[in-house]
């Protein structure tokens, strides 16, 4: 293959850079044109196209968000959008693309799949929904981010002796909660994938609060079917203790990639160009263990992770 | 004076401890004794009171929230209270106090004042509301945490060519709205000191539109007299321009403490150790310019700082 | 087993708090007492052991260092070193301990299991360099700290055009330098692993300056077997380009622990307390892929790890 | 004035792009057209000059560096050299520049000043060497950056009971160290304005030893007569304690200015342009407690600031 296209696509994700950076150098290194698509699938579309080079990559390994912009794009989900998608790419000479983005962006490339352009899905979303990879790019930067915001309430926790309840992302996936309850040392955690009980919930905050512990931070995915306020509200009423609400929202989205957000986006960028280089086809690339895998794209769509209740219970043995 | 206390009170702020570390090791070092009481005068009227070491500070200064905790009390602010407060410093000998707070927290040193026990006030909260003081401890580090909130949401906003509208603190002061805004670059600012005007708010998203810019940042302080949410729809409808909201909330309250906000912090309990080593009579300690100043408690009260409309401005020029 | 002991020795490593954290409160969960033994295999020589609460690891997790705190032992490199630290384990009736540290931490725990008592090894260092596992605790926190530094300097960098060498610690493995080379856009990578090539260095330097590149940033691990302040003068005789030097040394060390480090910690903590609970005969934990992977404690001490040239092409590819 | 050019020379410091930013959007907003002259004196002499829009500052707001780069230039020091830059500025029919820089970059502006081009000085270095003015822009963001180097060194320090130098910028003016120190919690500060004696570093560092003290940070300006390793090694030998050495280096000159630095440099900024719109003389502009001033530039370059013995007091008090 001669020229690959590289889009990013849905929410934005600290390391998705990494990934078009990557994506960039290995294509132009292996000898080919690689071609940056604007605004993910709506970009397509309209044929906002460049040529990259290596330095239009510079200076940017480190920057969150994407430099090709992502967007939304209802004009692709139908028949003629795609067909219209299909001319563009054509018109380019674009013989395959490497598609950065979570589920809905990989639906998406499946479509183009079906119509014959081989696509490489990178998982490049803060949820680490994505069954097929143990982790999606942007995910251990969000969790650092919680963690820090976490560092920050624990001082104003403590100085009040307040409860805290923190609301993270995460609509049918506790990932962030789970991983920043249990490494920022949460009392609670509350994930959708698990059932919600308010009365274990108050009974460790007065657990620890017999115990003399002066702050309680609970962690709660957004997807967890109890409105945060009304949650905090409960909290109050049955414990006593003063209760707060910090929703993080789009704080958890943006921000220089950790090394771990980089390095997962460096070696899957140069998987995808592999893979399109040796005309493979369409692949979703992921990480599992510490090898870099590849699964046939319809099939790691269908792939469902279970979620680590091992790390669950390890998380309220250690806040106990 | 040979024996003084120190209490923090009202919403703790990044510095209190610096504060507290300063009265403690200046006052030893004075040859006085220093007591912490805890939860500001809530434990004071408990006497939950204990003598302070060199080493009982060590290690607190660059932590944020404050080791003493803080606490409202409304027990203090009744007569009887009151006299149960000073029959404890009576009790433990203590002759005079450093309250470490905002307004509230001054009007209740007042009233001791009032009863005889000389009272340095410190101005402790990230609000910057006191009117004598230049600045007040824990604003500062306030805005850099704005600063890098913004910096992360910068990245989210650019990608998806969005408008954020940012909350902060300030119900009658928009101080940390209009110094992180300055700074953050934000498009808007708007504060309770100036009329709401969504007009110009739209104005200026649509201009930078039309000027390529990416993201538009609209940092607003919460006690602007519109709902934030209302805000962004209001702004959606009429700039045609998706728009999100991201409240900070107490992320703002935590944090380490930055250089100038220990530095402001160990210069003032300086001071007030030596106000009450000199035996002089209650004081609101503050910043003029570069120089530590000390008005008279009740008069210091009664001062107001008018709004800074030259920065409002200024801040108006730099984001065109 | 009914008692066990943890202790931290060798240079500390952000994360050990973390795993002490872990060790501690695992342990009295499964109804076991937990000694911390002070100052690594001297203060357990010198019996400086004390019973561990829930509370007593309470607000240590996102610590760097040990609040054991670690040293050096000559003593306990000595039959009779060693025959003592055996009685005072006899004498407070410690059945197993965990060791928590690198490789010559696991030689001293080696010794004491040949005298019969079970040691579980915790892998505890910034440098990457045990064999048997993939990461080691404190390896991810060392490598962001680096990549915050290169984003310092990359600043000056190119605003001077200057190339800056970067020392990293790493004596004989050269991971921390890799690492924060590839995801930090280091142009030249140099680790102990691979023959340094001072054309190459230069031949990258000149390329990149012919591509109009402001900065070069040169990682170099401490092993390398070039002098760091003769290296810069080499590349500013023959590129022409000003070079100076920054070595990072003891900031590598500390800081507040990743969530990675954090969670790796925790889940080796908390298999060192099952192992022990279990009554297995001394082991080594790692993580192998994602699962956490337990080996005899002196084959463990014989695995090599290769080091991993795949990586090293890569980020060679990556900074052309 | 119609034309203004603006320029940053000497070391690079962090707010000099706020500064460019401001004078850049300003000098538009008033009409005016604003030159950005690449790498200082140098690129001026080169006619390295290209018209600012308001685009042309967009985003660089929180970076670090200067976009305009910098350089010495020994031509400029030169009558030649002086005429050449006189000619290139005639040539693009600049009336008058700003120069954001140091002590160097002042005098600079005075040889073009005598030649009768208005020249505005703005004060962009971090050393805060300059005496007309109570603070340089960089200054504020250097002496946070030296704050986190400070905590990461003090868990190891911690960690190892060891004693540790840091060694700071500043050749003549001690000011890093002082406020770094006072503010880090340093146990020594050593800077060039205050004699050295080695006997007094001994004693606190034993006092503390004795009073149960794990760490101790030296906080040492370069320009202290004392080489730092001999330091290291005399307090060693002296006091029995492990001492360790941190050079932090280019590490102060980078990362994203503070609010304090970028607030400063866009009120100067805006300054700057306000003295040349109103056709006013050369000025050094600076900070005078919370008043923006504007010395006459000759003038300023013979101001001393006497050094600050009474926070150099504070702080020795403060770590007793």
């Amino acid at each position: 293959m001669r020229k690959i296209g590289v889009l990013t696509s849905g929410g934005d994700a600290p390391g998705m850079n990494a990934a078009v950076r990557a994506v960039v150098r290995c294509g132009i290194d292996r000898g080919m044109e690689v071609y940056g698509i604007e605004r993910g699938y709506e970009g397509l579309i309209e044929g906002e196209i460049r040529e990259m080079t290596m330095s239009s990559v510079g200076d940017i390994l480190h920057r969150g968000g994407t430099i090709l912009r992502t967007a939304r794009s209802e004009r692709f989900k139908t028949e003629a959008g795609q067909k219209h998608a299909m001319n563009v790419l054509e018109a380019f000479g674009i013989e395959g693309i490497v598609v950065i983005g979570g589920d809905g962006s990989f639906r998406g490339g499946l479509e183009l799949s079906k119509r014959g352009v081989p696509v490489m899905g990178i998982p490049g979303t803060i949820d680490n929904d994505l069954g097929y990879t143990d982790y999606t790019i942007g995910f251990d930067t969000a969790v650092n981010t919680v963690l820090s915001a976490v560092t920050n309430i624990r001082d104003t926790s403590s100085s009040h002796e307040r409860a805290t309840v923190i609301e993270v992302m995460g609509r049918h996936c506790g990932d962030i909660a789970l991983y920043a309850g249990l490494t920022g040392g949460a009392d609670n955690i509350l994930v959708p994938e698990m059932p919600f009980d308010i009365n274990k919930v108050c009974r460790k905050i007065i657990q620890g609060k017999n115990r003399g512990k002066l702050h309680d931070i609970i962690m709660k995915a957004e997807g967890v079917e109890v409105d945060t306020q009304e949650l905090a509200q409960m909290i109050e009423e049955r414990t006593g203790k003063e209760t707060r609400v910090v929703i993080l929202a789009y704080l958890q989205r943006g921000g220089s990639p950790t090394a771990k957000d980089r390095m997962l986006a460096s070696r899957m960028g140069s998987k995808a160009v592999e893979l399109l280089y040796d005309d493979e086809e369409s692949r979703a690339i992921g990480i599992c263990g510490s090898e870099i895998c590849a699964y046939e794209l319809a099939e790691a769509l269908e792939m469902k992770s279970p979620f680590n209740t091992e790390l669950y219970e390890l998380a309220d043995i250690l806040s106990k």
